[in-house]
């Protein structure tokens, strides 16, 4: 066996045996297969695709590259919580406390990120003292104690992905279905899941370009927890605009908030209790009615809200200090209905601020950021306020900022952010 | 622009502009471009090919990127001749001369070989003396002085392509018609040729698999030519067995001697002739039927050898010197028809034996090689020399040596050797 034989087949559309497939990911890892032979086998993926029974493979040689974590010490199931990344997405920060304030214990374990904010855990550190660091033990001791707990990834959790998923983001081949699928799938298995609810994101400015895609994904993500046992639910959602109206860190978490107290965005809101009532279901064994009943009584008494202190208190943040720099306030050219805002471009503005890497290495800026006025559908008229941005001295575009919106004269019917359940 | 977003356009199967490919090509020779980013932009265009239009930019982009070599200075119209790579391929060796006895300039730059065996320089060098490194000036001198010269790839063309062949090797990209077309003509293009006479090997051990991508190889270069206003001819031929009997270095040569003594192997003399008749017919503006008659007189009245000769002396070889180390003999284990020499299993054998390069850095043996005692469709009686090995102590396996041939005990018939041309 050797790469070039591997590589070549793919290209040639064959199906890859789990031990070709294995050849290259621990080859990979352990040093003796360069970077570039991945890139080329990666984007023969990526272009020819993988059968299912190959994208188990891989997803079990991921997992099996490192070590599995057990939950078993925490009491009931644990549905974990997924999404494929969006513009403004601090669906977790909401999510993990309120579906813990209904009873179902919620061990969340987050990445930084590479995208255009930093991931959950980045966004959690603009609490100040906030600790994100944990021992696997504590981690289980703080869970079975307050029914939730964030942290950053611990251990050597799928280090194959971690490596295969940095190449990835470096050469260009990062859509595909059954890489994202495999990458996924094999950390959230080996983090202990015992569960799993996935936010696929569709649209143009998504990893998903399209409904199809993003079914195709779904349905792939399905049958790799059938292989393991292991139920998987997906809700798809329209990634045409920012979600909520914050893009950043410190400014997300202060959203966040205001969604638990029950002044959240609509979309946000409607997004988290759509997830939220997936995973109690799936705990609890109940209805998604019934579950999503819980959730709104629990936004409604603020038990949510609750939950969300006692997780930072634990966690040794404290809510009253929140990084948030100055803001300027950017008004509308035009009177009209906002017809598109450019979730892609805003943040590609919104990572030039700092408020996310562009290397590994790199520090983030945890008070910049943007704060929409208006969403999709709304009318606003001449220099009426049309955001916020948050800065710290850096040059700001405002032209740059502009070129985010259209308007037009005309009503539009805005697209539903819940496109489709798939379970 | 930036790369990631260049190479999923071509992910996308999008076109890309002029620019776009001159980025990705520039940028990778100034190493701005890592290897891993250029292998799956690589693997991204084997996947979904190129337009013609692409193409040309990529050969010109390539080009561009060296020095071009003005031939100007040498009478008649220079035909280059290029195969893309054959296991026993030595005809250049008997090509060369016997196109100049008629009286046609050959000025021929050849490469070394990362191959089976090496390449044309490399089974010159066998010859004890041989000198193949000049300079522009001298290389045309020769060729003013006595009609050819066969010299090692002098000065910077194409470095663009140089090191982007050498990333195709090791990272399962190398068959491509785009690709392939756009490397072949941008070394030709820069190395001064007028017309190109192209050796198109078709089968299951070439790099062309099927005679629809061989037809697809053969347009795509003759509409590069076209843009250049260079004719581009194109030969189609079977590789299914090893060309003439003689696989190594000093052995090809001593071949190639017999051949232009008029003793050599049907299918070389028959491949020779073929070229050489598209190679003077250009040149010489004359039918192909008259060049193959001029040829075929060359190589009855020893015209051509004592062209060979006059090179060899020429670049100071000593054509009584070529290393040919000891052989032993292996005989057939049954009687019958051979049905099949598998040539890249030989090849491999011969590989192994140390006649071609695993690195670039190896050295060769050119006295190793295989030498065959009969061809596909010979009868072949049980202890009857199958074919000859010589080395030089290395380990020699026989059984997979003889698991190279098939036999049978029904006569089959041969395919031909020229399947088309292509002008």
């Amino acid at each position: 066996m050797n790469s070039i034989e591997i590589i070549t087949k793919k290209k040639n559309k064959l199906q890859l045996t789990k031990e070709e497939i294995a050849f290259m990911v621990n080859g990979y890892v352990s040093g003796d297969i360069p970077d570039y032979q991945m890139s080329a086998f990666l984007m023969s993926i990526v272009c020819n695709g993988m059968t299912i029974a190959e994208t188990i493979d891989l997803t079990d040689i991921m997992i099996q590259s490192g070590e599995t974590i057990d939950l078993s010490e925490i009491k009931g199931k644990i549905v974990d919580k997924h999404s494929t990344g969006g513009i403004g997405d601090k669906t977790t920060i909401v999510l993990a406390p309120l579906v813990a304030s209904v009873g179902v214990n919620v061990a969340k374990m987050s990445g930084r990120g590479l995208g255009v904010t930093g991931g959950t855990i980045d966004k959690l550190e603009s609490i100040h003292g906030f600790q994100v660091e944990t021992t696997k033990e504590e981690f289980v001791k703080q869970v079975n104690q307050i029914g939730v707990a964030i942290m950053s990834q611990t251990g050597n959790v799928a280090p194959a992905d971690k490596k295969i998923y940095a190449l990835r983001d470096v050469s260009g081949t990062t859509e595909s279905i059954p890489l994202v699928a495999s990458s996924i799938m094999s950390k959230k298995i080996a983090s202990g899941a015992d569960a799993i609810v996935l936010d696929v994101k569709v649209g143009s400015g998504a990893l998903m370009k399209t409904i199809e895609d993003a079914h195709a994904l779904a349905h792939c993500m399905i049958e790799i927890g059938a292989h393991y046992k292991k139920p998987v639910k997906c809700v798809l959602t329209n990634m045409d605009e920012p979600l909520g109206y914050a893009i950043g860190n410190g400014i997300e978490v202060i959203e966040s908030i205001e969604t638990l107290k029950g002044n959240g965005p609509k979309d946000l809101e409607e997004l988290v209790l759509t997830l939220g009532s997936l995973m109690v279901s799936i705990a609890l064994d109940c209805s998604k009615e019934k579950a999503s009943e819980m959730l709104q009584e629990s936004l409604k008494n603020g038990k949510g809200y609750d939950k969300l202190k006692e997780l930072i208190a634990y966690q040794k943040g404290d809510i009253n200090q929140i990084e948030q720099d100055p803001y300027i306030s950017i008004k509308s050219p035009e009177s009209g209905f906002v017809t598109k805002i450019d979730a892609n471009q805003i943040g590609e503005v919104v990572k030039k601020l700092g408020a996310g890497r562009m290397k590994k290495e790199d520090s983030i800026d945890h008070g910049v950021g943007i704060r929409l006025s208006v969403k999709v559908g709304d009318f606003v008229l001449e220099n009426e306020e049309l955001l916020r941005v948050y800065f710290d001295g850096q040059d700001v575009s405002v032209q740059e900022i502009l070129d985010c919106f259209t308007f037009s004269q005309d009503v539009i019917e805005k697209q539903p952010l819940i496109l489709e359940i798939i379970e």
